[in-house]
């Protein structure tokens, strides 16, 4: 099974920000700087040395896993944390975050459990919830489903914006755990996981909610269902001991999706497969779904959430003050179309 | 017919905020300014005089009405002008804009004429488009359907901001003309056309195709997919010639939803309902769906798109800087718990 079978396809959204790169490219000002594709937009503000760095997420069909498990209060969080991950890509600590709530019948008790959790998720990384729109549109979504989009604006001096163009051949990539599937690949996910449900003969609740022993006696929905990683601890604590030349977080595209991101354009990445234990929440989803290698590590994060690009000379100091951390690989030449290399 | 018969009810959404507030109102940090319930929320950055307006928006279900009739370029500009507004309602040019697109099924063509929409309405009001995401969510939309979420940041000078606080008896109340329903009220209309199609015997889309004497043979479909109008260069204008107080964008909630917005709590409005005259699109819906006045100015902006609150002193300078521009009213103590009155 492959994403494209699961109803993504990649292609298409390549396809149809294609259409529209010039014309977005149209509306640069002056105080933009960089270009679309990183992880956030960078805004420098006239009279101050603070960049500005936007960015926007969703959730996915994460939401659907939620609704059916009836356990709301973890996609707030993950919205906010995914928000902030991508603002630390750039460089920046989270300022605000705005939300978008949208359903077709607003159940104030639902809306009360995913968007105080928000509150709550922003209020622990110090981040201002500034406002939100809520949205009731009678007919859009199915009964119960709700979307909900996040939006964050972080800070950051100028001179410690992380530049993918500062990154050299021979830096390492010091990866960080994932809680699990984060915000990204639910929809190859879910597919697996109700054809497995077929094959147990039982409803998809009950398969998501009984013990398995592949995950050590837990269940695909606490597993499915982790929140999405926040980084901010880490990165603060990685910045003050080494120097970080860029972040990667690993969402949508998996591996090869995002790595190359944090690279400039003629380097790629050697990752060593080997360097970390991929958790038993994937193997299993790519064992059921028959899931191909490459598949899987360009869907999903297999373990690791954020990868930094630290200077050589500074592996160990990076170590020391990440304890979970591990090397997973360095920085090459790119050797073809690809630039994540596996060995 | 009204709103909560049409699936919107204003008193849920109400609910869901009351319980939220107090969590939201905990990620308060120093550069927070004001509290919920603005336009837009303000936040004070570090080290410059700009203060940061930050705002969100849908279109609601005007997006059925455009995928209905195959016209998706109008509602990626309203959710622009829409975000525009509110950020001049609290006295802010907008910066930079970010959207979210989500639906089951990418369709390149269409998200590109959206989101490029988008894109062009940010270029025409000298806004950057900084990011945006798109989810591609299987199952979760209806065939063809689509969700949209913008999100813009504004910058003003702290003396500059338009803070309700400043209103006085006796302040002049300066109404702009709305272009239609602009982006709020689509599932009573909707609701109503409906209704009127199965009176005529005909499909909806008929029914939105045809030319109306009532419309001045103008076609439904055209009057409700009017563009959300731009008051950017309106608001400058009257700046220039006038002390402005404050402003209303009137959207979801209508006259009594927005206009006590942008007055302090002891003060209401008096606006004389024969000062201008009602577009023939909403006598017409209202006249369909017997929606009694007060529920359609609750819901519509009924042809006043924004109000600014002018002192007095300065209504002819007002008036003459912008030659569409209606007094339609005046500022006064408030009288009972709703706080616009008709005369």
């Amino acid at each position: 099974m492959n994403y494209k079978q699961a109803g993504v396809d990649i292609s298409r959204a390549e396809d149809a920000l294609a259409r529209i790169r010039d014309r977005v490219r149209a509306t640069k000002r002056p105080e933009v700087i960089g270009d679309i594709g990183a992880f956030g937009g960078l805004f420098r503000l006239t009279g101050t040395d603070t960049v500005l760095v936007a960015t926007t997420d969703g959730v996915g069909t994460k939401l659907e896993l939620a609704r059916l498990l009836d356990r709301h209060e973890g996609v707030g969080t993950d919205l906010v944390h995914h928000c902030v991950n991508d603002a630390l890509a750039m460089g920046a600590e989270p300022l605000f975050f705005l939300d978008y709530f949208s359903t077709s019948r607003l159940e104030p008790e639902i809306f009360a459990r995913v968007v105080g959790a928000m509150a709550d998720a922003c209020r622990a990384q110090g981040c201002a919830l500034l406002g939100g729109e809520t949205a009731e549109m009678p007919g859009m979504y199915a009964p119960g489903a709700y979307d909900l989009a996040g939006f964050l604006v972080g800070g950051v001096a100028r001179d410690k914006i992380l530049d993918p163009a500062n990154v050299r051949e021979g830096d390492v990539l010091i990866g960080l755990p994932s809680s699990g599937l984060h915000t990204n690949g639910y929809s190859l996910a879910r597919a697996i996981v109700a054809k497995r449900a077929e094959m147990e003969e039982r409803d998809e609740r009950a398969a998501l909610g009984a013990p398995r022993p592949e995950l050590r006696g837990g269940t695909l929905g606490d597993a499915l269902l982790a929140v999405h990683t926040c980084y901010l601890e880490d990165v603060r604590a990685l910045r003050a001991a080494a120097t970080v030349r860029s972040i990667a977080h690993l969402t949508g595209g998996g591996w090869e999706g995002n790595l190359p991101r944090a690279l400039p354009g003629p380097l790629g990445a050697v990752v060593a497969r080997d360097s970390w234990t991929v958790p038993p929440l994937f193997r299993s989803l790519a064992e059921w779904g028959r899931v191909p290698d490459e598949e899987a590590f360009d869907t999903w994060n297999m373990g690791i959430g954020l990868v930094a690009v630290v200077a050589a000379t500074d592996e160990r100091a990076a170590l020391r003050a990440l304890p979970d951390a591990i090397r997973v690989g360095e920085v090459e030449r790119a050797s073809g179309p690809r630039r994540v290399r596996w060995s």
